[in-house]
This record gives structure tokens, C-alpha cells and sequence, in this order.
């Protein structure tokens, strides 16, 4: 069963609930949306499933590094990680499984890993993971208030220099270093062409499906139409970026939407 | 199907013609076994599979870098290869897939790998088996008949110098860095401990299956009886030994076989 999400992108609890049957073997939400950032209800979901036995999975890619993702706390019983989110390698990944929660292994053949993923290891994939995250965690307490603050002034700063600008997503209940927009009148493979022009790597919809025209599917679910969801554009803070790099965007963006849209006026 | 194999491990190609039936979707050979070193006649079995329209897979994990693998002298569709086997990294693996050869993903997700494997790509562990598979080749015709003069030493020292010892696997059809034997009176694990506080890392059986009391499902397979398959053997050679460190496993084996037979009589 795939449940909807509201205007935010967020499940509702009660829907999850409502949905389980005799049949419900897992139930599964990401921690925080890829695309637009919100943060999922992951604690009052967890209490559903614990309340019925059924095993939770939540998907934290996303959100490594960005929030507190203590097993006990979240109160899942799976959570899946990829490394190069948090600056560890590409290639390797952590999913952590509650003792006791049942697990049929995906890669069948020897008995690596206690049976869950038989193949050699990915040894320096792992150490370098296990590296990677614990220097996350180490400065996620310093480095999420400045996240934050770069990523509100980037809100902030387009919402009022794009005329008809909107942020996606939920606006606090959101990762700290994403900001999401849809921008009428432009398309997105345009405005991301523009901008890489001037060294600016933004995103739109997720990378996963880019290079495809179909507006965002996390967009169309969460009621943008279709016109309005061509346009999305995201921009991600990372470890490296400063003020000043968020004032040249703030410069940039409105430039660049403003000549794009007397393109599409002109043509 | 699972098909037998004869004494020396092999495969009868007619075997598996008539092992062929309706809906046979995939013939699977591997190119040289993991344990006996025996080599699998690929190339007919390959012919037999073309003839009747069915792809043909061969595991050539342990042949990398050891013989020609050229895709087109095997008569192979698929091929799969791991990057630790050939002194690349670990936790990465190449899976050559001949144009047009159909192939249902096993880890699904994003569009990564032209839609054939979901997931952010290794880039370390593939750049290093690149590079790796590279050299290995580069050195292929200098370092197998090295690897196979010290192989030839090791089976006819071991054979000359510990009463009972049979080598197992075809004697010429085989690995050039494989030597394998069972040894009537020692059990395996005995064997190998004892070897190892000389400074010899030598197997027996498998070594995915390692820590199991279970005689070799290889030499079962070959006919050997279990009393005997308990008492395997297999010596590895690689790139970094030399003659002088195959006179010294010359010389301890015995010894340590001796010693390890006293001590069983005695018991």
C-alpha cells in the first residue's frame, strides 16, 4: 500500500495506521523527503507499528549527519544509510537491524555478514563509513545551526528576489540544509544549465530521475501541478558551503530567472 | 539442474545437453573451481548453449589474471568477475554482459548502471578493479608459467614427502597457482592451525565455508570419501611468493603431518 502525503509531503500517522492489515509485514517511510527536505512523522509512526508487532523501516539517507538518528529514540527497527551522503565513500551503505527483527537476505550465496549480504566485503568502503559518520555526528551539534541559518537566508532571500517563487516542502519541519522551490515560468533544465554556467550546482526534482523531462513525482504527490512542478528547483547546503557563496546564489538566481522568463516571452 | 561431476571435478559437457529442456533459461559453468583448481571445458558448454539459444554464465572469480578470459575465446554471455581475486579492492565485482543478452536486476531502485543494478556506484572499488584487471592482465603471460613452476614443486614435494597425500582436482586441467590434496590421517582444521603458527596461510575446503566441521561438498561431489575429504588441503600461490618460501612449505608440511598423525595414534 503507498499512502499519500499532504501539501508538505508528509505522511499522516493515522493513514499508516489505517492501512495495516492481517497481511502488513513492513511498514516503510524515509526519515526526510530528498527532494523537498520534510521531515517525516518517523516517531509516531514507529509507536504504530510497535503497537501492532509490525517491523519499521525507515529510510535516513537523507538525513545523516542533519539529525539525531538514534535507533531507540527514532524507535525503528531498520534504518537504512548510504555513505557518500555524509562525506564517507560512494558504493557503501549501513542498514541497521534491531536484534531480533526478521531479515531474508536480498544477495544469497556464502554466509559473509551472519548470513544477511553473502560476498566479500567492501572493507575500505566500510572503514571509510564508519569514519565518515562518526565525524558527522561529532559536528552535527555545531554544524546544523549553521546549516540552518545559510538555509533560511536562502529561503528568505528567494522568496522575496523571484517574484512568484514558492518554497516546497514543510517550512520547519524540514532538513537543515534544503531548500526547494517551484519557479513559474521557467524550466528547471534550463535554470540548472544557467546556473552551473556560474558555478552554481543546484538540482531539480531528485538527481536519481535527472535527465528525464517528468516533473518531480514528490512534487505531483504533494498536489503541485504539473505546469508549476517543471520548474522546481533545489539547493542543497553542505559542509563546505559559507555566506558568501549564499549571497552569490542570491545574486545569481533572480538574474538568471528574470533573462529565462524574457527567453520564453521573446520566444 | 544441478549437474555431477567426475573424479577430477569436471563437468561433461553432454551432460549438459542433455540436461537442456524447455525451460532451461540459463546454462552456469564455473570457469576453474574455487577448491581443486579444475578447469571447466567453458568453451564447449559455451558452444552447446549457443546452438540452443541459451545464455551462457561462467563464475571466472578464481581465474582472473591465471588464463585467457576473453570473452569471445570462452563463447560466453555473461561473466563475472571479483576485483579482491585479482589484487584489486575488496566489496566490488564486474558482471560482463554480452549486447542483447536479457538480465532482470536483482537490487532495483534508481536507473543506475543503465537500469542493470539500482544504487550509487562504487566509484573507489571500480576505478581500483579497472586498474587492477589491467595490470593483472599485463603480467598474465610473464607470472602464470612462474605461478605454475612453483605450483608443479609444490604438488610433487608434497606428493614425494607426506606418506598418503593424493592431489585432488584434474592434474594438468587446473589453476596455475592451485595445489590440492587430502591428507589421510589429519583433520583439516588441526592441520591449517599448525601450519599457521609456522607462518603458512594455506585452506582447506572453501574458504566462505570455513569454521564448518563439514568435509568439502567439492571433493563429496568428486567422489571422495568423507573420512578422507576431512583432511583437505589447498595451497594458494600468488604474486608475491617465491621459491624459497615453497622449499620452506616443503619442508614444514611434512613434518607438521607427522607430528599431527603421532598425536591422533596417540589419542
Amino acid at each position: 500500500t503507498e499512502l499519500p502525503v499532504d501539501r508538505y509531503g508528509r505522511v499522516d500517522p493515522a493513514d499508516v495506521e489505517a492501512a495495516i492489515t492481517a497481511r502488513t509485514v513492513l511498514i516503510s517511510v524515509m526519515t526526510a523527503n530528498n527532494e523537498v527536505g520534510t521531515l517525516q512523522p518517523v516517531r509516531e509512526i514507529a509507536d504504530i507499528a510497535r503497537r501492532h508487532g509490525i517491523p519499521f523501516h525507515t529510510d535516513a539517507v537523507q538525513a545523516a549527519g542533519a539529525m539525531d538518528l538514534h535507533v531507540d529514540h527514532l524507535g525503528v527497527d531498520l534504518l537504512s544509510l548510504s555513505a557518500h551522503k555524509f562525506y564517507g565513500p560512494k558504493g557503501v551503505g549501513i542498514l541497521y537491524v534491531r536484534r531480533g527483527t526478521p531479515l531474508i537476505p536480498t544477495q544469497t550465496g556464502g554466509p559473509h555478514e551472519g548470513q544477511r549480504r553473502a560476498g566479500t566485503e567492501n572493507v575500505p568502503g566500510i572503514v571509510g563509513a564508519a569514519a565518515a559518520l562518526r565525524l558527522a555526528e561529532e559536528r552535527r551539534a555545531e554544524e546544523v545551526p549553521r546549516l540552518q541559518a545559510l538555509r533560511d537566508r536562502l529561503i528568505e532571500g528567494i522568496l522575496e528576489a523571484v517574484p512568484g517563487a514558492e518554497l516546497t516542502g514543510h517550512p520547519t519541519e524540514r532538513l537543515p540544509h534544503n531548500a526547494s522551490f517551484v519557479i513559474p515560468g521557467v524550466e528547471a533544465d534550463a535554470l540548472l544549465a544557467a546556473l552551473d554556467l556560474r558555478g552554481i550546482g543546484a538540482a531539480s526534482g531528485s538527481a536519481c530521475t535527472s535527465g528525464s523531462v517528468e516533473p518531480s513525482h514528490v512534487l505531483l504527490a504533494m498536489g503541485v501541478p504539473p505546469e508549476k512542478a517543471v520548474g522546481s528547483l533545489r539547493l542543497t547546503l553542505g559542509r563546505s558551503n559559507t555566506p558568501e557563496e549564499v549571497a552569490y546564489v542570491l545574486e545569481v538566481v533572480p538574474e538568471v530567472v528574470e533573462r529565462l522568463r524574457k527567453v520564453v516571452l521573446a520566444g
